[in-house]
């Protein structure tokens, strides 16, 4: 059997320490394909963009592997990796990260890193989003790198399409990590803290700075699993209907 | 009692129609204030600005309202109406829109309007996106007025917290409007068709294109009230937790 094509991304960047590390495990257990943000893109989210052209640079990044740095946001590089650079392939697995950050819990949805999985499962791809919980760019990946190659080598064989898994891994060494654990995304969140500033002509500026405020420790939760020093699975999907409440606000239709 | 206040944003700019129509709307009904982007920011889906700072300027766009334009994306402009401008009162309810094109079925993901929405859903304030399939800036906004106006209504009455609507309204004359119907989100979307191009300096681009996909016409999905004549209004949410997959992916646990 052919070896599996696994395209690689991040919302980091190309040039960001963490997406090295999932090339590294990826090269261990298929063709590694990099299409990547060529500066950092985190905070994005689901955006694309419509009203400006895009650049694809192919670059020399890692050994061995070919790899595109994108002008574009995220989920652009999977759109164009699908499009454009092989569109004639099947893309057998799509893995993202590994994040400089935690994307538990809410953090999903502002997450690029988490958003250019999605895309890939949107068009039937499986997808991992993988983020470690330490910013630090001498971030330590061998936990992520270790647990990463256990979770690809399994979804590769998974019989669904357009699974979307989203993992996050504490901060702790490799030997003080108790396992994975498939949760429920988390209601914790980062509650806003603008720092109000006036530059040097005098205009008052914000910039976003913030405290992840844990939220609530539901037994099942990603937070709860990576508190107790678990790495956290969220199986993910794209469809918001909130089907509960669809009957309490029948009262809507005219 | 006093006017609700009500939080009015969008992602077409503050210079658009359809927040024209919405924030005239809004004021037979309560205290307008708006807080909208100060350029189009369609596709922005959930992205926030955390490498940049953001400005806040005070306009005189509309009659009596106060109003601002922010140099952010859509959700950027909900979290500072929330933490900065108006942290010392209630927002009785957030709408966003109109929308110059549809956000019904998986344009929800990619869509700045509702991404505003949902956000002010996440901090527990009622929302609506209201979108109307018609891109023209001279579209007729009369049905999406007049329908605003009676769900904008019936929302601030309702007990529940945090409830978030995708409201699509199909491009027709108001007398062909069958009425408003509860619907799940549709699996349509938009099947990319990057235009290549050549740009001055010999440099290859690529521009997002592509047609709508109207997938599959579920009974009770936005598309296919849409196409039935009807607005469609989705209750929408943001665990994005794959509840039904959780016990068929426990095997990935170690």
């Amino acid at each position: 059997m052919d070896k599996p094509l696994i395209l690689v991304t991040n919302d980091d960047g190309i040039f960001a320490p963490g997406i090295k590390a999932l090339v590294d495990v990826v090269k261990k257990i298929g063709t590694p394909v990099v299409v990547a943000p060529d500066k950092p893109q985190s905070g994005q989210g689901h955006a694309i963009t419509i009203t400006e052209p895009l650049r694809l640079k192919k670059v020399e990044q890692f050994d061995d592997v070919l790899s595109y740095a994108c002008s574009g946001t995220p989920v652009d590089c999977v759109k164009l990796a699908k499009n454009i650079l092989f569109k004639d392939q099947t893309i057998d697995l799509c893995v993202s990260g590994v994040n400089h950050g935690s994307n538990a819990a809410l953090n999903i949805l502002y997450s690029g890193t988490m958003s250019a999985a999605m895309e890939a499962s949107i068009e039937g791809i499986n997808s991992i989003g993988f983020s470690l919980l330490d910013f630090s760019f001498e971030a330590d990946f061998t936990a992520a790198m270790h647990y990463g190659e256990i979770l690809i080598n399994r979804l590769l064989k998974e019989k669904q399409k357009g699974i979307l898994l989203n993992v996050n891994i504490p901060k702790l060494p490799m030997s003080d990590i108790k396992g994975m654990k498939i949760c429920k995304q988390g209601e914790g969140r980062w509650v806003e803290n603008y720092k109000e500033n006036i530059d040097p002509r005098g205009g008052v500026y914000y910039w976003l700075d913030g405290d992840f405020e844990k939220g609530q420790y539901d037994k099942d939760s990603d937070l709860n699993a990576l508190k107790d020093g678990y790495i956290s699975i969220v199986p993910s999907q794209h469809d918001l209907t909130d089907y509960k409440n669809m009957k309490n606000l029948s009262y809507l239709e005219v």
